[in-house]
């Protein structure tokens, strides 16, 4: 366990600041102001400017999919642990990690498609997906029922000679609102007989399929995050070849299982960037505002705010870095309680900082002025997504509890 | 202290009940399709059929301004302490109170000019107001100072002969968005060199004065609450008669302390309203939706949550009352610390049920299918409006501390 | 629900203050000297010279079992609504409501005996309680099982003839390590074979029957409370006349729901008490000591805190009030909500302002030179006592969540 | 920052483990019990036979002094780092450092003469200290004044010839109950007129000398933690050789920074073992006792609380090693910050994993049957010794807010 950042991560971490400074940190304003263009102008649903600009500089100077590890597709990729620090700096920004190719859900079906798809499926998607030509969404939750336990899903997966049918309501299907999203990887059910945990598959649908409705575009807190979006999805009869299937039937869940891990640690990672751009944003506002005879800075209820935000991030920097180091060096699965705790801390710790960091800009925090509502908002929902803290909970309990079965020394 | 409902009171909550069964939750989609139609076809900047609809019925009914103490104008109004539980209800849906004209800014305003204005200003201002047939907004709030400290305020208000020529830039002027907004009641200094708090006055300052620029919304969270909205406004030698003066010159503050009782008091019985919303779809989500064998009602942390939100709400509700109570026979002023409570009480207190209320949604909680997110946001802001909680707990503070300066027990 | 106190609740509030100022501050230091003197010379287990001598001044001036419901036995009977916040004035220091016999258990016993008890059972114990000639202790919890389910108890109280036959090991029996404390009512099982809540019966039981050892005093975190104690007890084959049943057999819980809920309010009523007593000691140290260069009471992490203090002692009286007003008039089976929430607000309430008193006393905090380190350890346990704050609150939840089972809005 | 457990450290740590099993926890009652006899036989302020007896053989195992770092009298030393893990064992039991001569204070003072004593000096107090032939106190807090601001400090050392002369009152000189208590480090003014930070020396005082009265134990919480004990002492006129000064005039404070960097990580480390016991103890009981027809460890609301106490003890544990790895590396003063933040995270989330514990145990949990309540008492004061979180949340502040005065993003 060894947190040290090696002199590769070091100077991927001073090009990438570099590019910050450069790059993303001016076109903050630009971004928001050609997205409400595109709204003004009646569709604010297309790809902006900003962003494809930036892409090419990315990939030149070699920023770009730096998420994915070392495989036979991606042969300079990093380790969970490389690429933490990384992931960390992407996550001051919203919007600045599809800059670099490295933004959810993207990463995360990629990394699905790498580690469970055939070489066919990898050569019809992985290779686009990498080369940032597509995007993809990920088609799990579902409005009916509560996805939170993953056996509740209804979406029927039904095999009809060389095609699955597939019929089913989806929700929050995030990235499904920009065009071009290509992709959807969808879980259902083959065989709601089977095994609670076998009942399950997953399978590639071409966004262009037969029968697929794309409903509205679900809000967080007010904001549709267009283009990218929060997607609600009808299916009704949507028909795929059997080669779309991925692993084989019944495999949905150990799949989901395997890419819930990574993707969730990369939440995190970014989640602890945003913690710090909103402790850099509320120590700048409380040295700039005078009330009541000082400077904000210097009213002692702050001292302890910063104080307790520095405490927050510092642990759960270190929490999310053990966790990435068990991920590459036992495995997700050992890493599950880890990865589970990560996924509980982060979030709430960021909401609680940006709750400061709002508070301390006053009406300023909870406009588009300043990053922190926006922030708040997208952070907030990772408290739900990818499994409710409570289910997360759970889990670490259910681990802990067995650890104390035995042994008895009071 | 009787905190019990009189019948008057019981008689018109069980009206405003009926009312809002029949009326206004029926509607609640409708209003956010209507806005959402107005926005795509343009404009979202206009009034909602929705409302205007039922303001006849419900001024009919006698639900019509029942935010205004007895006065002259208004011989049928309430004390605080009757219009405490009628605000509550209305308080449940974030768009109602202004079915019964009682919405802010319009009811502080309203009162500000009752208590304060000349029966000039009153015929002119107060009459249309207590239709209904034009708007107001209050700038207060200036983006280039810590405006927690009224102290700071920077806005000009220079005479020159019958006039006022007033220069500053003011934002978050709720209320500012609606076209039929007529009037602006701004805060500014006529004497930068008084001692500090005589520096402030306030004028009536009609919004179709020459000089006057509606810069842009303000969103919050993500939302920018048209066609109410919070604007930013540019007053650039925008001239008024100085019979336009409220109360006097150097008299601002006096004002604004006047005002803002009754106007914090009313937001604090409106968010009641809301976290009794929150609690209520929280308990009904829970109790349809099962997960890990059982009803979510029936995991412990769900009661924990429930019994919490049930306490925090029903302590809030007692203090509500009795500040109300308070400001109606010892008067806003002995009331001052009871006033600060609240506000800091209610919104957080909302917030946290809200918050558990989103939980138990899950993504439904954050998006526009449920009223959850936006009540968040708006009560959020709460926190930050009409005084940040900070400036509240020293005022509680420091009446406090002054208890115990000379007994010693210990 | 009028919550103001009449005249002859102001006049029993001036003299009860008058008496502290005069007997009870003053003798605080004397209290713990004299307990220590007499652990010094070998025995702690005997009552103070400090109460005893103040006791006979405060029944003089009609301070004396305030706490008992207007009965043919106590015709000058307060109901719990004007006994409120006297009891409130007597939670200020921890040994004083036994000056005037308002202290528990034996007000909780008392009023069993009063309400469930035979006329020679109160001829036999109730009179010498209400003389406050001798003492008593409630027999409940039991060491070996999960008390807070209380059907879990296991004490057997078998009939044979004309007697029960008790065995069984309580623990936590607070007032049992006074030697005047003649009387246990102690709960059991007189049938395992009823209906889960009609096995259990309530017996008096002298304190000098045979078969009785007390094992040991139990601390409290580090103290034992001595002469009070809590004290560990053995029952083997205890024989008492079957005429020592309270009410009948198997009515032993609703004996419980019924003593439990004055018991409750009562500790609630002074727990208020307490964090007055808490915050006023708070507010005076940070007004005496300078830190970093100014008084700690004008650093704004404290304002903070005091202002939390008082808007959470505001909320929590106001709810016991209500809680009272509502035992007086619709019952204490009506009110269970009610005395749920109390019961779960006021000790965490208090809990956290000791806290912060401990925290602004630093070192002194702690110590035994002020009150707060011992209130701390008492009301700790009170989240625990008469029920755990889980069960308290998933009685709330229960009742909340069928209230939301019908009427959906969403 | 590689925070691997060495083999070194494994094996030091599987000892550690058999000795707690074989020799430690099988004690803990009979620890309590000879003190109890101790006291009612008339002094418990002598050593105990149980730890007497188990230091010889944690000697021999090698398991003695091992908090020392490196240096010439202490050749087998160990880091920071290296020791954590080990102390972490030992705060498992509150008694168990002083097995192994690892316990505060003397370790604190052990470090400070090795570090800034001259030969003569550690010759005379360093030695027996090693060897456990005396023990240690430090006199630093006083009761006039706030001694969280160490200039307050009043105690007056005043040269006179060869002599220093030293006046003033401490107190929370913990272990200076103990009989074997031979010296005392004495924290005073030698020049009150000098700049605010060179006012301060330290002395080394033997406890024996003329003019000492040690007046009374103070209680924290109710335990008077005999036979260490927390003294109150009087300084009036006792005079040492000028050669007993340390490091030099106007260099306590220098020395104080110096030597609580170490004491305060220790209290760190030991916090973490209780935390993680407290948690043991917690999981075991939930899973043992039923309440409303299921194990307590089945009821959810204990999921919520034994993950939160996981990822709260992880993230601290790493944050303490963190703060080790760079004293170990950096120093001291360049890891200041990280130290504040584990002397302000460490005390609060194990008082909160306490809490939940005793929660968890019913009566039980605040009695002397487990070690919960006593390690509440203990970790609960260490929110307030060795600096209050009020302070060290400032430091940590001012620290961050100088990160943040020039570049601006937003």
């Amino acid at each position: 366990m060894d947190f040290s950042y090696t002199p590769k991560v070091e100077a991927l971490r001073a090009e990438l600041t570099r590019f910050f400074d450069q790059y993303i940190y001016p076109n903050e304003a630009a971004y928001l102001q050609e997205i409400q263009r595109n709204r003004d102008t009646g569709n604010a649903w297309i790809p902006t400017a900003v962003i494809e600009q930036l892409k090419p500089r990315a990939r030149e100077l070699g920023l770009w999919n730096l998420f994915l590890p070392r495989s036979p597709r991606a042969p300079e990729g990093l380790s969970n642990l490389e690429y933490a620090p990384l992931c960390e700096i992407m996550g001051r920004v919203t919007w600045a990690s599809e800059v670099f190719n490295c933004s959810a859900p993207d990463t995360g079906n990629m990394e699905t498609i790498e580690r469970y798809g055939t070489e066919a499926q990898k050569d019809r998607w992985l290779e686009p997906l990498l080369a940032g030509e597509i995007r993809s969404a990920f088609l799990m939750t579902e409005p009916a029922v509560a996805s939170s336990d993953a056996t509740n899903i209804q979406c029927s997966i039904r095999r009809d000679g060389d095609e699955y049918v597939i019929n089913g309501r989806k929700w929050f299907a995030s990235g499904a609102g920009d065009p071009r999203c290509a992709l959807y990887i969808v879980m259902g059910k083959t065989d709601p007989d089977a095994a609670s945990h076998q009942q399950q598959s997953m399978v590639l649908v071409p966004a262009e399929s037969k029968g697929i409705e794309v409903l509205r575009p679900l809000s967080v807190f007010g904001y549709d995050d267009a283009p990218h979006g929060h997607m609600e999805i009808e299916l009704r009869d949507v028909r795929v070849p059997v080669s779309n299937l991925l692993l084989g039937e019944g495999r949905g869940f150990e799949i989901a299982q395997g890419r819930l891990g990574p993707g969730r640690i990369h939440h995190c990672m970014r989640i602890i960037g945003a913690a710090e751009r909103a402790l850099e944003l509320l120590c700048q506002r409380v040295q700039t505002r005078v009330a009541f005879g000082k400077r904000i800075a210097d009213h002692s209820i702050w001292h302890e705010r910063i104080a307790d935000s520095r405490c927050m991030i510092e642990q759960a920097r270190l929490l999310t870095l053990k966790a990435a180091s068990m991920m590459d060096t036992v495995g997700n699965k050992v890493a599950r309680a880890e990865i589970a705790m990560i996924k509980v801390v982060a979030p709430s710790m960021a909401c609680q900082i940006l709750d400061w960091a709002i508070q301390a800009h006053g009406g300023a925090g909870v406009s588009q002025d300043f990053p922190l509502a926006s922030l708040y908002a997208g952070i907030r929902t990772l408290r739900l997504a990818d499994g409710p803290d409570e289910v997360h909970r759970a889990t670490i309990a259910k681990l802990e509890l067995a650890r104390h079965t035995i042994r008895t020394t009071a």
